[in-house]
């Protein structure tokens, strides 16, 4: 067994595997009830919500239920040079947590306790294993507010930070990566590290916490955050708007965008995403028939400028070609809205196979991002689909396999995925805005990232973690 | 003459000289007319606003007027091994800009040109240079808002990201690394990297851009930032309201927070420091009787509506001891209010010697911290005042030599400096909110970070300016 790495980086990834004398000193460290082992258990932690992603069977998922047994794992697992895989409620999209090399798939779900709410503050301390859902609804019950507010609910918070999750809400209040102000953390050595704080504002040397977010499991475990939280607006109105074309609902967006209309949400959809959503929810949307769609929601504290506010917006959406405007104003007819936009991803992937973009744009080029990409999905005769962000430039693109037989599919998704992105780095885009690049998208990466670039990234890693034993194989391969 | 470094960071620094012929080769990159070497030009170098800061002859200032300039200037001190400090406007205060190891003074005055505003996207393409006031002008023409709003407003932009300056409308808008989604740099090899771009959102590799954020012109140089704008608020009020305690107002501003009053600025200041300043500005405050003031702000669209929520503020500061309520509501009345807020730095500067901190704290110890700073002066017979942004947590403090004899000062001085700090870090505070590290905080940065926080920071420098060349001996000394 090779128990030492030399942290040059530059040897192929020789990992060892888990002998019975390591597996019993993880059992003790993170107690018996804590370590699975039998493949039933283990195969749940196969992989995650990617379409098509890959698998990887851990040869042992452990369940620490805190900081300290967490930093004990890693320790005996740098020591050993035994991949860790870091995973929370395994909603990601890239691939991010699925354990590719095998090891240890380190499950953070019963580290899940809201530790504190500071109302002085206005901040959370958390673990991350803390669902989202749980922990919106817990804030919310004393008048506070966390804004992130992916489509997948059911991610944990953990998740959000490791990839800088975003959501719905980011026009106004921005990503995961604007409520973070403090992060405990474990380095692959077991080194835990307090960074940053409830200090709201800093300049007191380089920012370690800015890159572990986003950082993907890659470079450190998070075993606590400190999140900013808002208070809760008092009031919201959310708009549904059909256009007859995509492109017009696209421009319409840019135009509030120019208008300086300050909306919270700003969500373009097409119809074969919202007839799906009906399905699966087994309710009506207000309309159904228009090939596009926006969803708008305002927020504020006052009902009568909301009111006001929206009439403003409804009326630059009527000037662009909106077809009509529903207005849902009562919380059970926005909650009907907005269940049917989150819903959109299960939806479709219930539906057959598909592939997942997540491209991030300069908002004022999703318009011609929307033509590009229509015109790629019509060159290869493959029906593309998107919702998403628009408002914040972020546009989630989709794929369909539909009835193309599997041979030409598999042949020519790489060539649409492929052109999907240069269109998109010729736009002034990022590969992606919020799903990470995970083992899915590394590939990609170097068409949006110069050399030296990379370059400097991988040193990073390999400075963080030089025995490359924290979810290796994702973002890009080893040195 | 030593050509090349090893690398290895361990070794002490030694920089080469300037000889002839690479300052005739300076001269070719930069032009002529663009290399100072005549002492009386560069003693203009020496330090920057740094109260009794240190001070650091250049042998040679370069005013490079485009990127390749700074990477050819780059390329050729990092050969050479020859240290080069960045400099903006010189308006530091933490000594970010002394030369303290000579060679090169690398002034991008000449970089300051507005590239281009962007209404579509509420982004602006920014040269380092751009003073702050008249970036701020600039935008405002357009009806927009750049909100970052120092003390010291003939800042530079590439200042205000090296040190992630923040000012008075944190409250609401936050700070410098909020606004910032792209940044065009040069490593010390002379490589230029194009980090983020007008994307924003983005989860695709590690945020190398939030590394350099902040990081006082030690790792890279700033060429480029594109930054967010905000639509310019319509109506703004301000309100100037007298304490006779310091605490009282400090509690105050905690009580504001509780009450979730969406304040854009909450200013504290001291008597002392208002007498100041209206003998600078000559002009009179509406009031100057009190120990203690508070200076407000509330900007939004609605007069009406901002009338009514300068009412609520009133009345939570008048039940939490508040001597009166001056409200400034026009443009005049609130720019005499803020301009004296403004020069308080430089009228306390004026009056005689101090020294600066610059301490951040979670917002809820600002009233604890501000007992503890003033006990401390009292154990040490100094004054100590301050003012700051107590809304955020940024309370510059003040320590005033007076009357107080050379000898005994400069003996006490590190003394209370040090007990000012370990009263920040057992509140949870940090050492610096925007001045940054520099040279004058250097010595107490461990008091706040652990070894192995230290250390990784100092690989990562080692990683980026593997000889050292970057405004060496700031933030931390060469490993």
């Amino acid at each position: 067994m090779q128990k030492h790495c030399t942290g040059s980086g530059g040897e192929k990834m020789n990992y060892n595997p888990i002998s019975p004398e390591i597996l019993a000193q993880l059992q003790e460290i993170v107690d018996t009830k804590n370590v699975l082992v039998a493949l039933t258990e283990r195969e749940r932690y196969r992989n995650d919500e990617t379409p098509g992603g890959p698998a990887g069977l851990p040869e042992v998922v452990v369940k620490p239920e805190n900081t300290a047994a967490v930093a004990a794992v890693l320790q005996l697992s740098n020591h050993h040079r035994i991949p860790v895989t870091v995973r929370g409620q395994g909603t990601g999209l890239s691939g991010n947590a699925v354990p590719i090399h095998g090891g240890i798939v380190m499950s953070l779900e019963k580290m899940n306790k809201i530790l504190e709410i500071d109302t002085a503050n206005l901040l959370a301390v958390v673990e991350p294993g803390v669902v989202l859902l749980d922990f919106r609804a817990a804030v919310e019950e004393l008048g506070l507010f966390y804004p992130a507010d992916p489509g997948e609910r059911s991610s944990c918070i953990g998740g959000n930070i490791g990839t800088n999750a975003g959501g719905m809400n980011g026009v106004k209040y921005g990503k995961t990566r604007d409520y973070v102000t403090g992060l405990e953390v474990v380095l692959a050595s077991g080194a835990i590290l307090e960074l940053g704080g409830k200090t709201v504002k800093r300049s007191s040397g380089y920012e370690l916490m800015h890159l572990i977010i986003g950082s993907e499991g890659t470079l450190a475990i998070v075993t606590r955050a400190i999140l900013k939280l808002s208070p809760l607006p008092r009031k919201t109105i959310s708009l549904y708007i059909p256009f007859d074309d995509l492109f017009a609902a696209a421009r319409t967006v840019a135009a509030l965008k120019r208008a300086r209309m300050p909306l919270t949400a700003m969500e373009i959809m097409e119809q074969d995403a919202i007839l799906l959503a009906e399905a699966r929810l087994e309710q009506k949307m207000p309309y159904n028939q228009a090939p596009a769609y926006l969803l708008l929601r305002l927020d504020g504290e006052q009902e009568e400028e909301l009111l006001t506010l929206a009439q403003e917006v409804g009326e630059h959406c009527l000037a662009n070609g909106a077809l009509d405007i529903f207005v849902g104003d009562t919380r059970p007819a926005q909650q009907k809205l907005w269940d049917a936009r989150a819903c959109l991803f299960e939806a479709l992937k219930a539906h057959g196979t598909m592939e997942a973009a997540d491209v991030a744009l300069p908002c004022s080029q999703v318009p011609e991002y929307m033509y590009r990409m229509k015109a790629i999905g019509r060159k290869y005769g493959m029906t593309i689909t998107s919702f998403g962000h628009a408002g914040d430039g972020n546009i989630h693109t989709w794929p369909l396999q539909g009835e193309m037989p599997e041979k030409e599919w598999a042949q020519k998704i790489p060539l649409v995925m492929h052109e999907l992105f240069v269109t998109t780095r010729s736009l002034g885009g990022a590969l992606s805005a919020e799903h990470g690049i995970g083992f899915t998208k590394k590939a990609y990466l170097p068409l949006f990232l110069e050399p030296a670039q990379l370059t400097l990234m991988k040193q990073i890693k390999q400075l963080f973690d030089p025995c490359q034993i924290l979810n290796p194989g994702k973002i890009f391969d080893p040195k």
